[in-house]
């Protein structure tokens, strides 16, 4: 299937036909409201509903909002409606009514560097998972060494914890680098400064679209069945900090400064091609978390730093999505599972994504394995850590025959940590 | 000083004319709306508001809506402008447009058992603490024994995990009993049922009033500025599934499935006369923690509990909130320490408030000793955990010269695990 839109069939686009991923925009003129993607094109769906060419079937526009909740809490009716629709008035020889219609074409494709892209969807609360298996093996390894690398419940549960939702932010959106406590091995007090070990994770958002009742559990296939698309997830975490906050209550300020995600979530249904089932269980799994067919997907994912100042950046991960252990649908039934109600707008981070490989690690933690192992950039730069003025950019893709199910960036800059508004921190 | 509202002046009312503690109710006749309580009585504060008798300054009503979330928003002059005017109305020799007003208070007074109360705020989200001394020892001894009770950032971090908001509920909605994984220390594999050790955590809610700015730190009399009041809270756990889950990242399903608070928030205005210093520091703490003054306050607290089928509720525990190690500013200042945004509308739980007799403690785990010696209520009746069909109910009130800030109750029961809704369960 091809698009009139030349540009959805360059090569390695991240936006074909086939996509259609779900963002928000705003540009001089409109106000923020959703949209889709097309080759070069955000194209604004509020003015696609008013003009009658889409509906999503609710009693009201849902396309003229800043957050994408009011379609998605809509469900899966209305979510492969408006991508059929969409797909009809986009494709070579479909309904002429938008290909027709200068006026509107004009008015609503947006060129990509025209348009000022949003958080997606108003993020309801925000959970982070630890469901990578060559991650937590590498992390627990640095930390408790390889014999009690996995902790007992890894491979029954999928460990995860509540973060902080406040503060996750679309990519391009600026990070500043947090001031925490920290006390270092041999430091007899801790003490508060800014992180000296800014890190990210690279992992994949699963953006939950519909809600359950609180005490009420859910299947796989029914946790399957509620979620709405992905996203790109950088999981911005300051090691040092969680070194000493995290026992006993896990992660708290180490991962609650900021958490990035790609400006568009790609639908489920745009994913559907690349189902892959999770690797083979190690040990069998409860009953409430079997999965009834394959629930990952084959999604190719990179990380690149940009060093301060630089003017190329350097890829330093290559990796994929199917190598988490546990599902977002696994990962949501057990969110579910003691009865927690889950709403239209979760956001569940994946957990980082590493391969077997060094060069497949989703975190610098793991690429300098605890700091020891410098990574050299290719401009001869080295680094351990993220430095000021760094950028640390994802991107990721479904490879399917002859197009890309792309999720664009999620790229984010350090910005210096404000010392000299503590003024009774040390620096 | 007195109302002209007589059930105010009765002895221990909860809810004198000092009181004047915010919640939303409902009747037949009335959507949720906001409203304050005097004596019997809830009153209708978007009645009030709409008469012109009230206003809290900003560009549009503020109490007929079915949270407070707006009118916390207006900041602390609203706060206390509202809270001027209702004492002026409500007070022997104030303002007579009220109590002149026989139509009026026809409309505006409901009596409390004609009243169901609603979640009074909008709980942007939820973050508990543990920051009671006792409690952390109790806990940390049961576990790790008592030379290694408190961990070792104990002393120097206010140590909290991020919750569940959407599970936070208000006081008298019943609480499923959750299933989970569960393994006991002798099993050789989890299994999947209903929790066998269910509890409650006796806790102080404080409600975030004013928002930060996400990457700005605060300090701790800035934060004790954004609070805008105090609930009872009860932080529900399954202290089963929490002993298999929480190791590396903290507790999760454990404490997911429910959290209840009063109806009533009670301003930090009614609880000025009760401030009361934190504790003597065991260690020095870090200066971006330290308490310009005394943050905490005397707040008396009482657990009771009715068996299934019984007719009389047994108190199993009294304490005060002058417990705690960390009050609930320097909480809210460490949370946004590292650029976390804080909303209005975040609650932040204190932490299980126990004192340093058995009979102080807030939780059914310290005071059964993990199960290991059960308690014995007035009817004979014997618990470790709390069985289907009890009752828990928590209250609390600062002791005035003559009269009482109360906060009503907190209150909840226990209903069966949906076992069958887990036909895959084993039970």
């Amino acid at each position: 299937m091809k698009s009139w839109v030349e540009s959805a069939a360059v090569e390695n686009c991240h936006f074909p036909i086939q996509n259609l991923p779900f963002g928000v925009f705003s540009t001089k003129a409109l106000s923020p409201r959703c949209c889709t993607a097309i080759g070069d094109y955000v194209v604004d769906l509020a003015a696609l509903e008013e003009a009658g060419l889409i509906n999503a079937g609710g009693d009201k526009p849902v396309f003229d909002q800043p957050a994408l909740n009011a379609f998605m809490g809509l469900g899966k009716t209305a979510w492969d409606g408006v991508r059929a629709q969409l797909t009809d008035l986009l494709k070579d020889g479909g309904n002429p009514a938008l290909k027709g219609n200068d006026a509107l074409k004009e008015a609503a494709f947006i060129p990509m560097d025209a348009a000022a892209m949003h958080l997606p969807f108003t993020v309801s609360e925000y959970t982070d998972f630890y469901a990578g298996r060559q991650h937590a093996f590498n992390v627990g390894t640095m930390f408790r060494g390889p014999e009690n690398a996995l902790p007992p419940n890894w491979l029954h549960i999928p460990i995860g914890y509540n973060g902080r939702a406040s503060t996750v932010i679309v990519s391009g959106t600026a990070v500043r680098r947090p001031m925490g406590q920290l006390k270092g091995p041999n430091d007899t007090a801790p003490r508060f400064g800014p992180c000296a070990r800014l890190d990210i994770e690279l992992e994949m958002g699963a953006v939950v679209g519909l809600p359950t009742e609180m005490g009420e559990p859910i299947s796989v296939q029914e946790a399957d069945d509620l979620i709405f698309g992905y996203v790109l997830l950088n999981d911005w975490s300051a090691r040092d900090i969680q070194a000493w906050e995290y026992q006993p209550l896990g992660p708290f300020q180490a991962k609650a400064f900021a958490t990035s995600i790609s400006p568009w979530v790609v639908s489920k249904a745009a994913l559907e091609p690349f189902r892959t089932s999770t690797p083979e269980r190690e040990k069998e799994l409860l009953p409430y978390l079997a999965e009834p067919g394959p629930m990952l997907y084959d999604i190719e994912l990179e990380v690149s730093m940009l060093p301060n100042g630089g003017d190329k950046a350097t890829t330093i991960a290559r990796t994929n999505y199917n190598n988490m252990y546990y599902s977002a649908a696994q990962q949501l039934a057990h969110h579910a599972s003691s009865g927690c109600k889950m709403n239209t707008g979760d956001l569940l981070g994946s957990g980082t994504i590493s391969g077997p490989e060094k060069t497949q690690y989703g975190s610098l933690l793991e690429i300098s394995w605890g700091g020891k192992e410098p990574l050299t950039l290719d401009s001869g730069e080295t680094r351990t850590f993220i430095e000021d003025g760094d950028t640390m950019t994802l991107t990721g893709w479904a490879q399917g025959d002859g197009y890309r199910i792309g999720f664009g960036e999620c790229t984010g800059s350090i910005l210096p940590a404000l010392v000299n508004k503590f003024p009774r921190a040390e620096k």
